[in-house]
């Protein structure tokens, strides 16, 4: 089963409520990326809310759709960041240095909505 | 895999785009009525544009789990339900009555938003 990628005005919504296998993130950055590209959307929140743990594989290919959705063009703001995940995150050094974060979907948005404007 | 249920504001959001079986479909059915109790949402749209074709236990499902919100104290609007999924609903007498539906998950939030400010 894929993982659903919702369409709100110009936002990708996109929350990971399933342990992510490795052929469910590879098929994940490929139809967020092919639904960027169709949607032209300005900007995508990736929820993380009820992802607790998260392997160095899969953490690569997160940290990969976020740097190719922004070369596309579309900026990312990951939400719900667990304690463990952010600790294999920086563990594995993926800094996600330019990847806005925010607390849930709805501090996601909002934050999204502020970078745009600031543009 | 369970059909991921987000949360904005005081709204669910519901994006079916899988073909549903019949586990699929009562587990969704105790997640949302479940979600609703938990967050004590007001409203809920379920986006149905990626549903192509629908069978006669999941429709009764559905309907069902229309009016068991409802009864739960929340408003739903069913979005983007394509042809042969509305007239499977109608021959199976499911006509869904009091739910307000609309084009696609935007119009949805809004119809929703309209409804709730005039109770």
């Amino acid at each position: 089963m894929r993982i659903p990628i919702l369409k709100l005005q110009n936002y990708l919504l996109v929350s990971i409520q399933v342990e992510l296998d490795d052929q469910t993130a590879i098929e994940f950055q490929e139809d967020l990326l092919n639904k960027i590209h169709e949607t032209g959307a300005t900007g995508v929140v990736v929820d993380l809310t009820s992802v607790e743990i998260i392997e160095s594989f899969i953490a690569k290919v997160l940290g990969d759709v976020v740097s190719m959705a922004e070369l596309m063009g579309a900026k990312v703001v990951l939400t719900g960041i667990q304690p463990a995940v952010s600790m294999t995150l920086i563990d594995l050094g993926i800094h996600l240095k330019n990847v806005k974060t925010a607390l849930d979907l709805e501090q996601g948005l909002i934050k999204l909505k502020q970078e745009l404007e600031e543009k």
